[in-house]
């Protein structure tokens, strides 16, 4: 059948047979051997807390388990189904989206325990690094960065050279995280600039050095179909309601979190409205596009990032979120075909719209509410509490921490761009089973697929014999063919 | 191709490229004026917490936040998975399903909050409202009866329409719970009478003023396909899951919140049972209709809503379950195709027989419940305790209050019924964008669709040009067909 | 329609239309009378609580409710929507997978809050069971073993038969719990042995004694399509995420909840990276087979359910899951052949690879880490806390402990087999309605299916008018327009 010829012909380079496996088991030996030497359980979740707790006259319940494990879970939940799911839209692509996410953020995970232990929870005198719930935040956190890369990326990259991604993109974030948030005390309790800008620049930057001139031989794929939108919705409506959780899940406890709920709860509520009324407004006959809805809708909580655990008032958040819905929803409508065609910028979920651009504008809007931040809204101890003024810092005032919240933004930039384009490179070499030109966005590239495709290839063709004859006689020029 | 023409011909007063965006536009700005006139975060979300606690000799982990986030979590879930999803499961329309619940939830909330607020937490001194976490609780709450009234219209209004429905629902909701709650002072945890008794006979008083008498040449659209019955029982599920927690969301915490879990776990099971059988033995052969697992099996939630807090005891929430299951799915086999015929009155999703009926029937069950408490059962702090008996409701005996309970089912009707004749009247109006008879459940009228609808349009048509001659030579045996 | 007779004529033996609705009706009475006599509220759900917690100095916060509840949701969330998603990967048979997974899980729940009640609650001076968050919990549990051996039996029986497989698995779990955790005093938080090894038995020997020769008549529907494997990734991502919470929900609070924790999500990263690499390794090109993806990457947390607890450390974790990914994937793809060829043992989902081995590995892996607990490593109140060396086993020794672990992981194998095998006989009595062996796997038989099958039969047929001319020739009048 040519429909097979044609499908494994130009498939040679996708082969991955040695390199997946190879990369899997090492990788994973290696996180064995490290968490062996490295890894032990912190005072809350090992055995001795039974005599902790009594000698420091707590009970069970005090035990910070239960004042982040729900926020975990919905994080966890944003992670796997969330951004797993809001990548399934592409007509055959579902299996790469989803699947390649478990495997990446599998991986990831790890590696974010290893790298974010060793620079902020090393003890330095056993050199051991101590995880309990709040590592398991911080490393699903740790890992969103790099699935924000695979958005660009999605549908044009093997599995090997996605984990290469993640290996870099956690080690990347865990440094720039350490510079942003240690060296210059900076607060990003959403990651409006850790996880969002710097993952998105990340992204891009790799997209932009992989760029296919040939990409449009896959237009065919490039596209969703009616139930493939649907399967991203799920993803895009975890996010959505989890979002709270993902803003606040490490914040300190109290008044905090409380507030980071409700910032991003209602941020998220603003974008979606503003993200419907310009999908609407660009087409002819005001019909909405699934892809505004899928992503733009969510734009305001990346923004609030950063400004959630603030004072930044409920109406600050409707207006974040409003503004966010209409940048978000025009990159969708503009930017991205225009990074398309002069920049030769290749970004298959708009992560530009979604990530890069709302992660920035809420790094600086996070640095301007904390420049106007005065004791008269916080009280004293709420402002000491909210930025962290302790030890060193307890004198620096909160102009000059707008100035280092900015410093913070452009550092995350310039992580993702610059260690972007390196990893870039690195990809480009000829050995990751990338698939061809007019292989992308096609699972058969890596998945067994069933054999029984009925839903997407011609299904009359494919159905059973005796069908065959009848998809001749439904179009005109099948004469021509009957007839040869 | 003719089914071209016939997709754009009637479709001309669907056209929402200007209301629509004019309808977001506009209300989120009142929404963003409004908030910042009158929301301020509440005294626990505020960082004024951080002296507030010490002042108190509280700690942060006794900040309520941690005792209603998890419930609030599962609320949220429900309101736009566990909705938005039970309504894909048309064939044609699962994007006007999980969308615009996305699009009316997300401004129902927020005009939520300010309608709630002014009736029950605006400070009159400074003029304010104060919102946490149980304040998003209550918003959440407060769309439900607007996407409750959606399911019985869906398919059959546009979006503009639908955001009118928001703004009264909202409204009319906060007025009905306030009267309900506060004058009448019931107990409704789970809402029984004030989110499904309300919203079902609001949404069923819309649906008879649209009546639409040619509805009927939109019947190719109306139905199911496998998939989008799939996608359904994830609503479903969510919904099922997560009803326990709606139900408790708002108790009083200890053992109110514990017993309303309980009382709400086993009658949903029990509900499930029925459901299954009465739609087994409703077909000739036994087998089981989709339409009733996705509906019925919830009924017994719903009419928890009321009395699950209280100590109906274990055996008494199966009861409730079981009864439930069987009026719910007697109500989609025989009850809908009458009201459908004698009454003139469309219900898309039947929420005649999962909410309105079995809401009433909730608010009747919580009378009787709580006109039979007694302080042998409760215990005197705890019939205090249940019942709010404080103030000058201290001396109101259980008979009394059970009356007013019963009273309260009625206002919530009587607000549905005429609220929803009012907004149904004000919806007659020839400006909303409604689509026409033939074009009933159909997302063509509002959403962009993806142009290769490989799944439901001939797939062989659509493909691709040149594949359809391929198809002819794929297999050699074509060849002597042709011949034949 | 040849195709119409097709799938009405041998369908004569699923007519379950008298039998469904009996067992659902007599039984949910039953439970409602057994209810009635045994079940009560818990002193912490029970409207006394008022007046106990202000006698024993504790608030509402105090309530267990808020320690337990969000692991209970997730644990829900596994058995519904995890387990029941899971089970849709079949082309034609996701109504069955999905529909019967929440009816027996409902009925099953109600069941097992009287068994173990029996068994563990029973009040023996007021012949009373109390009830509180921690039963619904276990409740869930106790279902999961049968659903694990629906896992095994998908698509070849009747909803009556696996209604009677809960019956029984529901017993029987009760009993072996019983002797597992009270006589033998074995720990096993996440159930590797009294739920997955016990399940995955049961469910195997069920299937054994039910062999179908001549099952390969419905070969056509025993595959997935591209959309039901989706569908699948859903169960698989919910099991997947909230795995830690099954495995820590019922441990004792504190350090335990929070280590099961730890070592579950650690146990899942690394079984996902080796169900990848074996997947991959096992076909030509590389490619990655979806069921391998579903399944293995779960095996690990099976694994972990009894060591989940103690103090296995994490890099212990992460060998366990890497080699459960490696041993399971190789399970699929050639236990399971091997199974069905030689012994004569068809098992639809493969829980072998995925509960039973994973399972049972997991009682002797638990076995070998308590025998090797040392003070020195848990603290002295740690290992009395983690063991729960009370009582009249405060002196058994660390090598008695594992011992009587892993006898008790043979109890379970013996139970689960055993009982398996009676009840396997008992559902061959020819009354309960199970398809004939060329209608397995097909909802068809079960289920009102939507009229319009666009997706999997003919679209061309039936989408519209001037579609159905050519329609027309496939059948007998196809000669015709061949010849024109």
């Amino acid at each position: 059948m040519g429909n097979c010829c044609e499908r494994l012909g130009p498939q040679k380079n996708t082969y991955v047979r040695v390199s997946l496996p190879a990369v899997c088991f090492v990788w994973q030996i290696a996180m064995i051997i490290l968490f062996g030497v490295f890894i032990r359980y912190d005072k809350e979740s090992d055995a001795h807390w039974a005599e902790y707790k009594v000698k420091n006259n707590l009970t069970d319940k005090d035990n910070d388990f239960y004042f982040r494990y729900p926020s975990f879970q919905d994080v966890h939940v944003m992670i796997f189904v969330g951004f797993g799911f809001l990548m399934t839209f592409l007509k055959r692509y579902s299996y790469g989206g989803v699947g390649f996410n478990f495997l990446i953020a599998s991986f990831g995970l790890q590696w974010a325990l290893l790298m974010q232990g060793w620079f902020h929870s090393l003890d330095l005198t056993t050199g051991k690094i101590s995880i309990g719930i709040e590592s398991l935040i911080n490393a699903d956190f740790c890992c969103a960065g790099s699935l924000i890369a695979f958005g660009a990326l999605l549908g044009k990259v093997s599995p090997v050279q996605l984990m290469v991604v993640t290996l870099f993109g956690v080690t990347l974030f865990a440094v720039e995280e350490y510079i942003i948030l240690d060296l210059l005390h900076c607060r990003d309790a959403g990651g409006s600039m850790v996880i969002h800008c710097f993952g998105g620049y990340y992204g891009l930057a790799i997209s932009w050095v992989l760029y296919r001139p040939n990409l449009h031989q896959s237009k065919r794929l490039h596209g969703s179909i009616y139930h493939s939108d649907l399967f991203a919705m799920i993803g895009t409506l975890f996010l959505w309601m989890f979002w709270p959780s993902f803003n606040s899940a490490i914040t300190d406890h109290g008044d905090g979190q409380h507030r980071a709920v409700i910032n991003t709860y209602i941020a998220l509520a603003s974008s979606v409205l503003t993200a419907f009324a310009i999908s609407s407004m660009s087409q002819k006959r005001g019909k909405v596009d699934m892809v505004h809805i899928q992503n733009a809708t969510l734009a305001g909580a990346v923004a609030m990032g950063t400004a959630a655990e603030f004072m930044i008032t409920p109406y600050g958040s409707l207006i974040v979120g409003f503004c966010m819905g209409i940048i978000s929803t025009f990159g969708y409508l503009f930017v991205t075909p225009f990074l398309e065609k002069t920049l030769k910028l290749q970004d298959t979920c708009g992560v530009h719209n979604l990530h890069a651009v709302p992660g920035m504008l809420g790094g600086f809007i996070g640095a301007i509410v904390a420049a106007t931040a005065t004791e008269e809204v916080y009280s004293k101890e709420g402002l000491i509490n909210t930025f962290d003024k302790e030890g060193k810092y307890a004198n620096r005032d909160m102009g000059t921490q707008g100035g280092f919240q900015a410093a913070g933004t452009c550092v995350s930039i310039a992580f993702g761009l610059i260690g972007g384009a390196i990893v870039g490179f690195i990809l480009k070499f000829p050995i990751w089973g990338d698939p061809a030109d007019d292989h992308c966005f096609d699972d058969e590239a890596y998945w067994e697929l069933p054999e029984e495709e009925e839903e997407t290839l011609p299904p009359v063709l494919e159905y059973n014999n005796h069908m065959i004859h009848k998809g001749q006689d439904i179009t005109e020029s099948s004469f021509s063919v009957d007839q040869s």
